[in-house]
């Protein structure tokens, strides 16, 4: 068992969960793109959305909400952007499912896909 | 009723529909930022991610890979990113829920939130 979210997520690395539930848990992400970026992370070993089946969406929505809502609320953030990469050319770097979301402020100068 | 995505919805803007399901429906973005730039949209008007139920990420993730496949065979890509930008202050552009889609290639050179 090389995968590192498969690790986290049966233990045997530890991890500050701000939230989970029967499918999901969230993490900070340990190479912050910008404060409070966090990753929604499946709990099972599913590589990409592709293999994630669809009736997880209802916790993945459940998780990115909550997730969302407390990084908003920690960040004094306006919104959120949810970005899921799926497969290398994508930029996925963890053959793992994973979202991360990002928590923005109006005119912190991020730009998604310029 | 102004909101341009329930006029699509509604069949008073007519769209070319790639994919839909009982509650999501993808069109090609007009504005493409990249080739093959699309949108997964809700039937129903919900303003972004925290107004969704989440019973209906059932149905989100059946758009998402029914779309996204099609467009990595249309665009010969070997990937894609899925967005999803909530309230203005992350660049939301049109307060209708919707997330982009976006198929990637290997050395593209796009990169997502530098």
């Amino acid at each position: 068992m090389e995968c590192i979210f498969c690790k986290m997520s049966l233990g045997e690395i530890p991890v500050d969960k701000i939230y989970e539930n029967d499918n999901f848990f969230s993490i900070k992400d340990m190479n912050q793109k910008i404060p409070g970026h966090s990753l929604v992370i499946s709990k099972k070993h599913f590589e990409h959305s592709l293999d994630l089946p669809s009736s997880l969406g209802i916790d993945f929505f459940d998780a990115v909400k909550n997730t969302s809502r407390g990084l908003m609320e920690e960040y004094s953030a306006g919104g959120f952007n949810v970005v899921g990469n799926n497969f290398g050319a994508s930029g996925q770097e963890v053959m793992h499912f994973h979202f991360h979301i990002l928590p923005r402020k109006k005119g912190d100068g991020i730009k998604l896909f310029d």
